[in-house]
């Protein structure tokens, strides 16, 4: 993969300019593009500014995020060709750092279920998971040093995990989500994804203007709580191994590592993230619905269709659901620094027809919680299978640093 | 004011068909308009839906609400003819209910402060207050039974008490905002003005599909506790006597009316909020802020000028002073229903330059808590002074059915 910090090394150290390491990074992208399929459009004559702390790198940004200098194609037919005014949030903070926005990575149809044309980096018979398809098919790929994506359910850390990109999916609203469209107003979280912790956390930092999310102390040793997320069902055998293997290179490492419970008021909020998630995309998308409803994609169609039975009381049920764990889960951090979970079911699933399962990644989204994917174990199909580390809301440092200890023990 | 419900009496009726109906408010807009300057657009030949809760009604909408069949120019030079490709949410819903969007009206630059040229429908020389200044004033002014406006300090429920319309900013995304213009994530608010209580309840029972929000039984008799925000400052003498005449119609009524401090806690949320605002606005902004600054409005750009020096720790602190206070309301409300309060520091202000003060509505707003202005004191100098009750975050019907029985007191 390639790494965002060692880019800026060499730029401070006078080795490349900013543009050089522009072209470098096209250059990967030529190579590559053909393969993977991660791009809806690429920048024509893309420039490197001179300054700012992510000058000289290229971004990868989810086709549902506005960009003025490209269409925002929402990876529907309904927005072919859509031009926005104006930049999201992010694309002006991203802007405002000094990156080149490269082009816009493919997302499944309104960042839901319908897949792309995007393959797997690892292997191209396989998935790179979805929605945020394109983003971290082309960081796990080597393509690109950054990239942003976006999770309602698990969008950023499954497709990570299958392709073997680190990635965090902040706290709720640590990035603004102004200028991308709506699926959840209660869930939809923006998140980057990038070649390790190191360069994750250097993005995060500069983007939002928050020194204390830059990695300090390496000495740091975290204590871990592992959860195994009972009631999101069993996971695939290289998934179990997967966080076996983390909690012997943690524990190798000095961490303690202890096994962590969670109610039934977790389970409870798990089951309520659906309701959530789809009273609020009816609501998100009435205008598709009722205006375009033949041109929507059909996997979303159908979970818009049966969202429409989906009564406010049983939403506000849900809500109340997402409360009470909410309200608890500072409780489960008594003794223990981060969470470690997984990051999905199992190695990207063969086949571009599904993108794969969020069950591990929905109760995290709904508490707001940060959750980093850490890289570290390869599937005997070759496929790499990620880990997911959890931390309390706003405990985005923690939870950078935490990954950034496992990533260096494994 | 027109009455959407007893447009609705007749239609029901056979006494005038949905078409009709939309003639009458069309007619009602020719007289007055060209007076109070509340549209930025009308519908050119407007259709009246035959079926839905709100067939025949015409609903004006704040113009920085997208809208698919009109621009959407957010009060900004920046986005002039700027063309969305779908509605809005609520404009979706507005249309599932049979309702017809008639026309956009005016709003401050971006929702702001910069005033509008519109007028107050009571007096031409005074504002209608802001920022939902043409939904405000063309509702007050007998131009439409129903309007949306949107409130992140007090947009909905200083102006509707200015013009004399009977409003409510329902609680948090009670109505969602996609669609609308973001100016801050944690506090925009969609609310709707209309010509009394039960028309609101009526619609807003209608938009939602929440049969609970309609009014019910009306013998119910509120327990009220009065505040005065002694941390806002103090109201003009016209809002004192507004508040009194309020209390002594609703003791009259039979209600238990008490009076109710407020702890530093709420002081500090109530000085948070402007942090919490700006700093949004500041991320909301970026685009217009980095790329088209001098065509912002000069009100707003000082506001965001101000706010590019927010320390993100100090949005942090806000969130964490307005977390605190939302703790302990529920407290507040052990011993009584509904908050009754001020709407705004007095009468509409002479002059178009200011468009008043949203000390009172501050805190309101950032407690998500629903909030109905109700009129019903006229000021020596014959400007409207409503009264504001505020319910527990979630307790809109509760709102609505305390406005109702002041309404009726009054």
């Amino acid at each position: 993969m390639q790494s965002l910090l060692h880019i800026l090394r060499r730029i401070d150290a006078g080795d490349i300019t900013p543009a050089w390491a522009l072209a470098e990074t096209q250059e990967a992208i030529a190579q590559k593009e053909t393969e993977i399929g991660a791009f809806v459009r690429l920048a024509n004559s893309p420039r490197a500014a001179e300054a700012g702390p992510l000058r000289g790198i290229a971004v990868g940004v989810k086709d549902i995020i506005d960009t003025a200098d490209f269409p925002t194609e929402m990876g529907s037919s309904i927005y072919a060709g859509w031009q926005p005014l104006g930049d999201a949030a992010i694309v002006s903070a991203l802007k405002h750092a000094g990156a080149t926005v490269i082009g816009k990575t493919t997302t499944t149809a309104f960042a839901a279920s319908d897949p792309t044309t995007t393959r797997n980096p690892y292997n191209r018979a396989h998935t790179p998971g979805g929605s945020s398809a394109g983003s971290a098919a082309a960081v796990g790929g080597g393509m690109l040093p950054l990239a942003l994506g976006t999770q309602t359910a698990g969008s950023v850390i499954r497709p990570a995990s299958f392709c073997g990109a680190v990635a965090i999916k902040p706290s709720f609203r640590l990035i603004p989500t102004v200028g991308v469209k709506c699926f959840s107003w209660t869930l939809d979280t923006l998140g980057l994804f990038a070649g390790s912790v190191p360069d994750l956390a250097y993005a995060l930092s500069a983007l939002t203007e928050r020194p204390d999310l830059a990695l300090g102390d390496t000495s740091w040793v975290p204590r871990i709580g592992v959860v195994v997320q009972y009631f999101a069902g069993e996971p695939e055998a290289e998934a179990t191994k997967a966080l076996d293997h983390a909690v012997r290179a943690a524990e190798t490492a000095g961490a303690t590592v202890s096994t962590i419970g969670l109610s039934e008021l977790f389970a409870a909020a798990w089951r309520a993230q659906l309701t959530i998630q789809n009273f609020e995309a009816r609501n998100a998308f009435a205008w598709e619905y009722a205006e375009r409803y033949d041109d929507i994609a059909p996997g979303i169609r159908r979970t818009l269709d049966a969202a429409q039975k989906i009564d406010p009381a049983a939403y506000d049920d849900a809500r109340r659901a997402a409360h009470r764990a909410r309200r608890v889960m500072g409780d489960l951090f008594a003794d223990i620094d981060v969470l470690l979970t997984f990051s999905a079911p199992g190695p990207a699933p063969e086949g571009l027809e599904s993108t794969g399962d969020a069950r591990f990644n929905r109760l995290w989204t709904l508490m707001g919680m940060p959750c980093v994917n850490v890289p570290g174990y390869v599937a005997a199909n070759g496929l790499p299978v990620g880990v997911q580390i959890v931390a309390p809301f706003g405990a985005d440092a923690r939870a950078l640093a935490a990954a950034a200890f496992l990533e260096r023990a494994l």
